[in-house]
C-alpha cells in the first residue's frame, strides 16, 4: 500500500516534512504524486491543489499536517465518505499559546501604544496594571484553546472561556451558547479568537458582536480570517469603540498591498504565523494514526463533518 | 518626628503615592516639602531634586521608592552616613519577568521582523522555533533577575544566569565572575540585562562585550541606559553581528528626537516602562521599613555603598 503525500509545499518544507514522516514510518512507501501509484489508500495533507484527491477509490484514511480542515470541507472533491482527521500537534499547540501570550503581554503593557509611539519618536509613559486586572476571553477550548487559557492563567492573567458545548479548564471561568458569549465579550479587555471556521462561526465578528465587547477592549484573531467581518472591525477600531486588534489570519491571504489594515495604527498585521505544525512532533502524531489504522485500532482527532471540525 | 516624601511626581502621582502611603502609616505625619519641619527622621525619596536632603541633620533613614540607586549615590548631597533602602517591591518584580518575557516571546517568535515587515506590506514567514531551542542568559541575579529568569524557565526556554557573587536558581545554570560572563554572552540567543549600575558595570557592552556576544543574538536593556556604549552597540547591529536590540533606558532620557535608535529598523525603543513600582503594593514595603525603624528592628533591603547596590 501507498502513502500519498499531497502539499503545498516548497522544495525546502517538502524535504524536511518527508525526512520525518520517512523517519517515523519506516515501513510505508510514500509519493508525492498519484500518477504511476495505483494503491494509494492513506492521504497526508497540507493545503492539497483542488482535485488531488478526486476518485482515489482505495481511501481509508485522509490525515491533515494543519489543524484547521474548513478548507478540505469546502473542497467537493475530497472524497466524503472517508475519515478525515485533523492535526493535533502538541507543539502546536505550544506554539499558539505562546502567540497569544505574547500578544496580551503585548496590549496589557501598552506595546501597541509604545510601537506606534516609537515611529513618532514619542516619549510617554502609560500607567501600569498588573496582569490580575486584565480579564483575558478565550474563544474556543479545544486543545489549542485550553493550552492557550493554562498558559495565560499560569501567568497571572484573569481569564474566561467560551465553548460551544462548554467544557472544563482549571482556573477559568468557562461560559457556553450565546448568552454565554454575549456575557464573556461585554467584560474582557482582550479576546483571543481560537473558534473552528464553521458556517456558524462563519462572520461572527460583525458589526453586533463588536458592539457588544466591552469599549476599549481589543481583539486577537488567531484562527481564520473568515471569522472577522472587516469592514465593520475597522469601523469599531475608527470609532475608537475597540482599542487594537492583532491578526494573524485574513478574508485573502496574502493580505492585498493596498489592505487598510497595514497601516492603521490600531491593527497589528502578522502573516499567518501564529501556530505552524512543527514536522518533528507533527510526524509523531501522523504515525501513531497510521500505525492505528494499519492495526485495526480507532483513529484519532477525527473531524466530525456535521459540525465542521 | 516627620517624614519627608522628596520625589519629582506630577500631580497625579503625588496624590496616588501619598494616598496609599498615609493609608499604610496611619500614625504618620508627612511632609513634601522640608520647610517649617524641623523633625524629620526619615526621607522617602523617588527621584529628589538635589539638595532635596542636604544637612537635614536627624535623618534615621532614606527610603528609596524606586529599585535603582545609582543616581542617589552620585548626588553628594545625599547624607553618607544614613543607611539607604532600595525597593524591593513584588509587584515590580513581576512588572519586570513580564517585560522580559514579551520581549524574549518578541524575538523568538520573530516578532521584530515582522514589525517591520507590517510597515514594508510584506507577507514572509519565518521558520518557527521551539521555546527549548532558545538559550536565554540573564544578567544580574537579584530580585529582579531571579523573577525573571524563574518566568522564563517556566514558560519553557533555557535559561542561563550571570551574576557577580554567582547565586542559585532552580532550573537556571548559573555562572559568575568574568570568564562566566564571556561565556554566557557567547552562548545565549537573548542576552537580557538587569544588572545594576556601579562603576563596575558602567559601559558594560561595549564593542568587546558585544563582540563576545554569539553572532545573531539580541540584547534587551531593561537596566540602565550607562550599562551600554551607544555608538557601539549601533555598529554590532549595523554590521549585522547583533540581530536586534530591545532598549527600555537610554544614557539620556528623554531619548533626544534625533536619536538613531527611533528610526533603526533593529531597534525597539521603550521609554523606560519595564517596571514601575506600583504604589499600592510598595507603601507596604515602605511601610514595614518605617516600622522597623520605630520598632528598633532591623531595616530590609539597606544598599551596600561599597558595591552601588
Amino acid at each position: 500500500m501507498t502513502i500519498l503525500l499531497a502539499a503545498a509545499f516548497d522544495a525546502e518544507e517538502a524535504a524536511q516534512w518527508q525526512a520525518c514522516l520517512e523517519a517515523a514510518l519506516p515501513g510505508e512507501r510514500w509519493v508525492r504524486h498519484r500518477e504511476g501509484a495505483d494503491d494509494i489508500d492513506i492521504a497526508v495533507v497540507a493545503n492539497p491543489p483542488p482535485g488531488s484527491l478526486d476518485g482515489l477509490s482505495g481511501l481509508r484514511l485522509i490525515q491533515s499536517l494543519w489543524a484547521g480542515v474548513d478548507k478540505l470541507l469546502r473542497d467537493p472533491t475530497v472524497p466524503a465518505g472517508v475519515p478525515l482527521a485533523r492535526m493535533v500537534d502538541p507543539a502546536m499547540n505550544t506554539a499558539m499559546a505562546e502567540t497569544a501570550l505574547w500578544a496580551v503581554l503585548h496590549l496589557h503593557r501598552d506595546h501597541d501604544l509604545y510601537t506606534v509611539q516609537q515611529r513618532e519618536r514619542s516619549w510617554r509613559q502609560h500607567p501600569q496594571r498588573r496582569a490580575d486586572e486584565v480579564h483575558v476571553a478565550v474563544l474556543g477550548l479545544g486543545e489549542m484553546g485550553r493550552t492557550t487559557a493554562l498558559r495565560l492563567v499560569g501567568n497571572g492573567y484573569r481569564v474566561s472561556g467560551w465553548s460551544r458545548r462548554g467544557a472544563e479548564v482549571p482556573g477559568v471561568m468557562v461560559a457556553q451558547g450565546p448568552e454565554g458569549l454575549r456575557r464573556v465579550l461585554g467584560e474582557a479587555d482582550i479576546v483571543i479568537n481560537l473558534l473552528p471556521l464553521t458556517p456558524d462561526t462563519q462572520g461572527l465578528f460583525n458589526a453586533t458582536m463588536l458592539a457588544a465587547m466591552r469599549p476599549g477592549a481589543s481583539l486577537v484573531n488567531l484562527a481564520r480570517g473568515g471569522h472577522v467581518v472587516e469592514a465593520d472591525l475597522l469601523a469599531a477600531l475608527d470609532a475608537g469603540h475597540l482599542r487594537h486588534a492583532v491578526l494573524d489570519v485574513f478574508r485573502e491571504e496574502p493580505l492585498a498591498p493596498d489592505h487598510p489594515f497595514w497601516a492603521h495604527p490600531r491593527v497589528t498585521v502578522r502573516p499567518h504565523v501564529a501556530a505552524a505544525t512543527d514536522p518533528r512532533s507533527a510526524a509523531q502524531v501522523v504515525a501513531r494514526n497510521i500505525l492505528a489504522l494499519r492495526e485495526g485500532r480507532p483513529l484519532a482527532h477525527l473531524v466530525d463533518r456535521s459540525a465542521g471540525y
